[in-house]
């Protein structure tokens, strides 16, 4: 229901075309389904641009496939995060073309076509290990129509690699910084464009990197001014977030 | 030994009907069982309004079966928390109708009925990976003698659903909480209820949740009040807590 | 604007009594009172039983003042908790009658008596040094109208000192433990009594008290049930909880 | 020197109208000036497009003066943050129009007008204690020519003054949400939009809050997708973020 | 060596009797014995009391059948700690009389008789799950020739199951406390006793307990005097420590 | 009350000699002293064999003059820590023979001998900085009637220093050691003795030292065995303890 | 390319033997060779005086087969590190003569010899635990061409075995300290030589060690001067740092 | 007492030229003098290469005093670190040419001179707000003889000032590196130089640079090799360090 339905609903309910009692009804299915375990926010691609994304740790397999079915009667684009191979693997009963990242960890089902957009978003990462966040972030943004530049293992132990990739990652619209260890790529990154930066901090390192900790804090206290931080490990979060500053 | 059982044994021992040594001795015994690994406290039920609860997690199988044996002498109500598969298929050998509950994780021996409390405890979700935390708090709750409301995945990325639900919330006398990742469920409905709100953080979420640390520290700071926080993951002590105030 | 209001102001929209435009432009005076810097929850009392109280520490005198002046127009007892002297001769200048208590750091005006409880609350600390946190929730559960029974310094170090107040305690509808260094005080009080306990953690203490975090932490594991914590010297967040128990 | 006349300055390299020794001294002199306590990045206008701010906290008087004194011989607007009335009355000796916040605690000094963005930044507060931090930002984003719109108070606790304000926030190009205590603002306005919410927690509140950590980790593990953190009590970071995203 | 021989090996070193580099050869034979991966320290029992004890952790079987097998040339009492049971069948290969401790995972060579001290050791537990370490401790004291009386499962939840037991403390001539979750054990129990008072936190416990944090916290910020305390799970050091102050 | 009164007093109230009114009024008066604000607790010698020492952090000086006062009445020693010369200055209006510290920060009213302890504690700083600390320890060893052996500035830096006064330290019946920074002065004392060794962290350091964390984790992960640890800056406790055991 | 190398090339540049074009190819292919998911980096050896190491934690097995596969075809020495097994066997398919060390978990391929240094570094564990960090140390500083001396198991719960070892340990060029626990091991070194001393905190421990925490801490806060640290578990960096020192 | 008298010295032990007891007294006189509140380390500059450096913080004028009148006694420079204003009023009491570095607050007493080194120490700043931990640094290493060069405000921000300083960088012998806020300059300067790096993480920053920790951390997990950390604010450890090996 977008605004202008929602207008229409609201004139209806005055003249009394619409009952008070239907009314109510009416706003319930609108905008979220019951499964009971799982209430699917239907209403969320009116109000924030997307359809909702299946978030699969912590759930079982049977909830998620009851997540799909209903999904599948909608023609929209599916997306599971953190997904494991099993989860994917109950999901395949239901629907034979889902496709599985194994390094993003993504389920993907594909239901309609989304036109690309002309400006892209420059995906860097400091090393190889961290590819599989990187992924998680460039899954998304694609989904979302989005064209992804990836620049990987380019981190600042090597720093000369960066700046050998410094024009494609100039002429992005937005930039993601994928980083473990120290992260200290995205300060770099950060003061040499003119555009926003997420970064995100990866858990990859050991010791007193505390699973991301050093990496995100870092990240947080940039010198670098344009840039802002999302949780560890979020390939997701930062793929979003891309994605709406690549269609502003 | 209730309250008024006490008077009377003190007026036995001042009269000499009772001597001091009889009197150490029945003290000894009314108080608690002592099985050398654990002593079970018999007074509990007179003390605090409910009989001990079996909190399985670190015990051996075998001691498990012997806490229960020994309860099982008496005519009340056994509850094991954070038990596994292995533990129940223990206790089912000396307790052919225990019951387990997977998801909850709770071992379950009915033994005589509670009176069901004409007041109602709602009990709130943020995500569907919440909902093995608040089935404890509901078996607990349940098992106590209470009417329980669940309202599951009404987090706030989807405000609606809760808004939807908030009839049902505001007629419970008191509502319980569970939500992991930033917690924010609990402030929101803290802020719109007139009713005691548990909020109970969960371990749902990654990176800098910390293992629900993020969530516990949000529910903490609050700016709603009438809020309290139990322990990250502790369905149990909510659904406890829950079940004193609502028969309050 | 309380429930039965709200029922008439919609049927009046439907039958077209009050414009749309009309019906906008009421809810938002209904609501709140925008000072600019601050939005004045007039709703507040009607949707979660209590007039909204002044959180004054980070806010200027001025500004202080100017929420007092909006909030003295209407027949409601004021509070202000954290306010420190200064706030508190700003606030005298336009309420002459405004009362300071010093080591609860509350700004108290009373416009209307509020019926005494007949039930109370019991309010104990582990030490001296407690004190002012305590005192923080009893004049927040005063002004509310309840009655408060003070349990001052009975810590676990002379546990006796608690016991000889059981009594009290244990008749009291609700019961708040305010305690600093280890709190251990909240789990002994937990295992004696069939009432919901609220717990306080103070920053009583010092080196590894982590300015109250030990006592939080401890207060959060209580191996006693029906405890539940507000944040660190939260006296206000206790009292307020404790109130709305106490007159379920 | 921008991207034309660095194209022209390597040609001339080539063909020997510039010798490599005039060419080191042109690129030193053009790309900062060197006050050896302070390195001012000229190149930084041209290369991330905006001039360098100063970070005022943790520099003597004196070398604030010489910073400035250096940056007023070009026409550029200055702005200094974390400025003290100290800092802000040695810089008035040499510049008399600049201008102080006590709020924001910014220098700004204005040399020429920066035209006007048709899309605006909303700047959303959780309350009247963090408005400081969210000055901070608005100064930031209004030098860099940003329009702002200030919506403050809103925060969870009576969810209503944030609805109320709702369509404000939706047509805004991008938001910040500037949230201390539990920081749950940030969750429930980046459910309801479709635009990047840039979150600033505060260190407004205390106990638990561990002086804006709770704030920090609940934005992090934002449920609501779209939401990217800075640092604690970084309005500059987030107004000059807001600044890149709305000129997009 | 003990002090005697070595007041008459400085003698033999003063006239003659022995030559430098023949002392410097026995001092080096005397103190310890060189296994490369490992430094025997046979120096020990002389200096601090007790024979070295094999931490096993982090050792490999080999490693810990070297150490054995040179421990055995000497008339002493072995014990092993952290011992897993793979690591015990590598000891009893060859040691027949090895004994293994499952609950306690030590691993015990007995080859001298120890006198049995007349005063003993009170080891006290909050509650079932803590006896590992308490047994830990246990093994240790006994190894060495203490006495040991064993209070478990005591906690505060049900606090006259301690007071039940006072006097079996009260007459120990030092105690050891042995509790997770908030630990609060030990505060009671120091406030009721004249002795010093040793406290093992463990690990007990889930959430905020933060793998025994909470207790460890708790113990150190303890309102009664005389408790002192070990890290966390270190069941052999307050063995340790409890049988040098026992034997004082 | 000690031991034998009690049990004439349970006597007497079997037999009738004393109501059981009159022994409830006796028992509270034996007990403690009430002052409201604070209940002394008289009862303490006899059950932990030292009278109450006041903690004065967070008391005011009336409160503290008060229980001076109550404590006058009795003929015991007093002792007061973490006290400021402001606190003493008003304990002297009361009794003028009352001393300060200022190093220690403690009060000290004598008012009977103690006979003075054969055996001595050894009481071991790392440096010149962690004398306030140590000092704390020596005061209250020395009003418990013990001997105390000063041994400053010895920290491993200059290992030698230590060596020197080994001897010294090794006669004593119970050694403190008193360290910032990382602490290691305990691990070598402890590596060295076969005596109880109280470990002291101090907040002396800066940066990572974390006010004193680092060196309380380096005394509680101490690879020498008979170590326990007390509090950071807890000096009052180790001197408690350390008596305790001296006495032993 | 050396510098040299590179002088001539700008010179080439300028007289145009090597047109721009050609020149941004050469730059391209002299520093490192993009592999896609790695971006190997030829230039380092030139750079930092070694060639690159493979870091194999987080890289899948054909990952680093395909980084190893690159590397072969130079003439240069290979060292990986944090390898497991089932790594090793996948590179030992491509390269047969490869090493795999158990303990330190590195994979060697020698193609060149190194000139050995005169001059040793000194491998100081405090524990048999400490090994497996100590021989990462050791294999890459040998890989570098350093001499090692080998000290392990030292640490100051037996001060005797290290002053025992003292001379090799003074006569090294640099030296490293590898301990878990409380790591004192570091400041007793440090305060007995005349050299750098490079610390390794290990995670050996358990408990308040938080994984190496305690130590980390520990060494950062060294009373002793002339000391500095690397990573938790950091045997690697310790060893590339001391062949750097070790050949000034 | 150099390597040489010391074997002169037990020569003379040994033919009873000196006899034990005499040998006792002089080892103690040569080690270190005695003030009660400090043991002057006199022997250290004979074991580690320089004389002590005074750590003035936590210590009393009086001490600071005592402390530099007994080492003016001797022939060597002196140094005091963390030294306030009032400190150093002190010392110029008793020592007229003593200078202070407001700074660095340093005391420095020059008695000697020392040899200036050929070689010198790269010292790099990220900010002008690094330059007070820095300058501690300078003061240190020059005291000690060696050269240094200051490259100051070159951090990652705007990273062409360090290009454009890097020859005189990697000239050095040794470089230290001082940033706070995220301290990514480290790794950046680590990745281009063949030389140690020893970084010092300031707590220049706020918000989550928690003082400094996010610096720490950030270096300790530095993705470039050859680097090591000192203490948070330790710019006294990196000049030490930085002197040692640039006289290797």
């Amino acid at each position: 229901m977008n605004s202008k339905e929602m207008e229409n609903f609201l004139k209806n309910i005055k003249n009394g075309d619409i009952s008070i009692e239907d009314g109510m009804d009416k706003l319930k299915d609108l905008s979220y389904s019951d499964l009971g375990f799982a209430k699917i926010d239907n209403h969320r691609e009116l109000r924030v641009g997307y359809p909702e994304v299946i978030y699969c740790e912590g759930k079982t397999v049977k909830q998620i496939k009851g997540i799909v079915s209903l999904m599948l009667t909608k023609d929209i684009n599916i997306l599971g995060t953190r997904a494991t191979r099993v989860m994917y693997e109950g999901v395949k009963e239901i629907c034979g073309d889902a496709q599985y990242n194994e390094l993003a960890r993504t389920i993907v089902i594909r239901r309609k076509d989304v036109e690309p957009s002309s400006t892209y978003i420059a995906l860097v990462t400091g090393g190889t290990s961290d590819i599989p966040v990187a992924e998680e972030a460039a899954v998304t943004a694609e989904i979302f129509g989005n064209k992804v530049e990836r620049i990987y293992d380019v981190g600042v132990a090597g720093i000369h690699r960066l700046f050998d990739n410094l024009d494609v990652i100039r002429r992005a619209k937005v930039i993601i910084t994928v980083a473990g260890m120290e992260g200290a790529l995205t300060s770099v990154v950060g003061g040499l464009v003119d555009k926003p930066v997420i970064a995100v901090p990866t858990s990859v390192g050991y010791g007193a990197s505390f699973k991301g900790l050093a990496a995100l804090l870092s990240m947080l206290n940039s010198c670098s001014s344009g840039v802002s931080v999302v949780n560890i490990d979020n390939g997701f979060g930062a793929g979003y977030l891309a994605s709406i500053i690549n269609k502003l």
